[in-house]
């Protein structure tokens, strides 16, 4: 069958990968959309630099950042990891309470009879960027709502965003600042507005982004060449500390944060930046900043997150800016550096 | 009258300083005790690059660090933050619950005709490396219980720690790990052991250090040259995460936490590194560390401080390695330097 794969850097289009087998508890989907996450991008550019600082960590957070350690990156990587697909066969021995036709999401985990490994990356558990994978009956969840599959596949990072707002503590009364309005800034803006908070400043240097953040519902968006985020949130007149969302992950913005943001400030890092990076303590100590790191989501949020879209207390029609088959997979993730352009772009191979 | 002042780096003692003057609402003090806070080495030694830090932060904090943006390093300043007094005089018009012949300490802040003045680091605000000083005489606590004011006069590193562990919300079921056993992690050390936390692990390299955290109540101590302070958190049989106080304040230490700390563990960063530094956002976002910067305390802090060395909760006679004359602060500064010699020297004035 065919898939896109990671080779030395590049999507590359592949028509005899070995058709996936359902074992027990598992079940063979046919892939009908899958977006791009802007993880992929990272991984496709700096595949190597995670792998190292994974293996340099001595202990947690390997296997929830998705990093298979024995992970080969001269060999093809499977991808895709926010999929929506329609069951096709159930595994042997395997009570599937959703069967052939239904159309289902899934936690990007897969239960085999080797262990546990994420759909993330891997050289060998197949992901969305294919005709064909496998997932595990139990983890799946019934798309409802006649929700189409390309909306269902954005269950995954507005899940991210939902559990980025969670972290964070914010309540109904706080404001939040919002830097970055790719993919996650977009879906932490739309967890913040379901969560009923009352004042969303978004700032991204893009036009098209920026008319996104409104559409999700950021309540002030602002150009931060014509005015920094800062300015903007003392004209705003809520004054006092703020939630601020992290999701640019470039070397420089955590320091620019810590030195621009009001004193007591919680600063949710939801952006992932690959490199080392240079921060000045004594910013964050005088001014008593909270930094809270965010990876991922709870099961219980990814099934929030589903639920949202498919009752439209989240739109995420406009996100999607492109839809390709598993043969443009490379354009696509070149186009995704132009923001102006595309927002998700969503395979459906 | 005299005082000891940083003039270009080092500490001097001057004997023409002009006699303080209560004004309304001050009383005038004799300083019986002072500590000698490391912050203070850390500005004798950095405190161009800490204006340079403060003016760079655009909104907040500048006022909380202790630093008044208009202090001239050319001119001398006065320091000490960390006192003990017997009230001398009060000023005109003003109703004193405490009068002359009280022992009193006091949050280093004066109100005076000009505004709100931190007693930290000034050109013209006397502290309490001086024989006398002012304070509000609104915001005086009586020393109770016959305290000597060596001890009332660790009322102010105390609450620091007090409110590192108010900051870090740990709970009685939760285990701490606290890097660096100065006065700063000694008194964080004792607050945790006050709250009740069941499982303190302190590390150090100086074996005297060590035996000081033990006596303020660590349960386990080890030296990072023969065990890492992970490997002996992992020995201790807690596992899962913990609650990290880093006390140490240099440069790589809070990447080596980033790098080295359980997943979804919380990180108290009550060091002062003044310098720039490096940290992997990565290991942070693999990780979902939560990292609170913190500083100084509550006066609610400051009070209970007091109340719990002066009732014996807290013993802090074994931190006081030395008394000097005003003559020695000089000569105390350098010797803190060696922690196997001292941990806290008080001048008494």
């Amino acid at each position: 069958m065919k898939a896109a794969v990671l080779d030395h850097g590049r999507m590359v289009l592949r028509d005899d990968v070995a058709e996936p087998v359902p074992a027990q508890n598992q079940v063979l989907v046919q892939v009908k959309a899958c977006g791009i996450c802007g993880s992929d991008l990272h991984f496709a550019k700096h595949g190597r630099r995670m792998l190292e600082l994974g293996a340099e960590m001595t202990s947690g957070g390997i296997t929830s950042a998705g990093l298979a350690l024995g992970l080969d990156l001269d060999r093809d990587v499977f991808m895709g990891h926010e999929f929506a697909a329609e069951v096709l066969e159930v595994g042997p021995d395997t009570e599937s309470p959703l069967g052939p036709g239904s159309l289902v999401t899934s936690i990007p985990i897969l239960f085999g009879p080797g262990g546990i490994e994420p759909i993330v990356y891997s050289n060998t558990t197949i992901g969305g960027y294919a005709e064909r994978m496998l997932l595990s009956s139990f983890m799946l969840l019934a798309v409802p709502n006649g929700l189409d599959a390309s909306r269902a596949a954005l269950t995954e990072p507005m899940a991210v965003g939902l559990h980025a707002v969670n972290k964070s503590n914010i309540g109904p009364g706080e404001a939040a600042v919002v830097l970055g309005c790719g993919p996650v800034g977009l879906s932490v803006i739309a967890a913040l507005r379901m969560k009923g908070v009352g004042h969303i400043l978004a700032a991204d240097f893009s036009p098209a982004r920026r008319d996104l953040a409104q559409r999700l519902g950021a309540h002030q968006t602002v150009d931060p060449r014509e005015e920094t985020a800062w300015a903007a949130w003392a004209r705003s007149g809520r004054g006092g500390s703020a939630v601020i969302f992290e999701a640019i992950g470039v070397p420089g913005i955590i320091n620019d944060i810590m030195r621009s943001a009001p004193g007591g400030s919680r600063v949710v890092v939801v952006g992932v930046c690959m490199e080392a990076d240079t921060f000045t303590p004594f910013f964050g100590i005088s001014k008593e900043l909270n930094m809270q790191f965010v990876l991922g989501y709870e099961p219980a949020e990814f099934a929030e997150s589903l639920r949202a879209i498919a009752e439209g207390d989240i739109d995420v029609a406009p996100l999607v800016t492109a839809e390709v088959g598993l043969d443009q997979v490379g354009w696509a993730f070149d186009a995704l550096g132009d923001p102006e352009q595309h927002c998700k772009i969503v395979v459906t191979p």
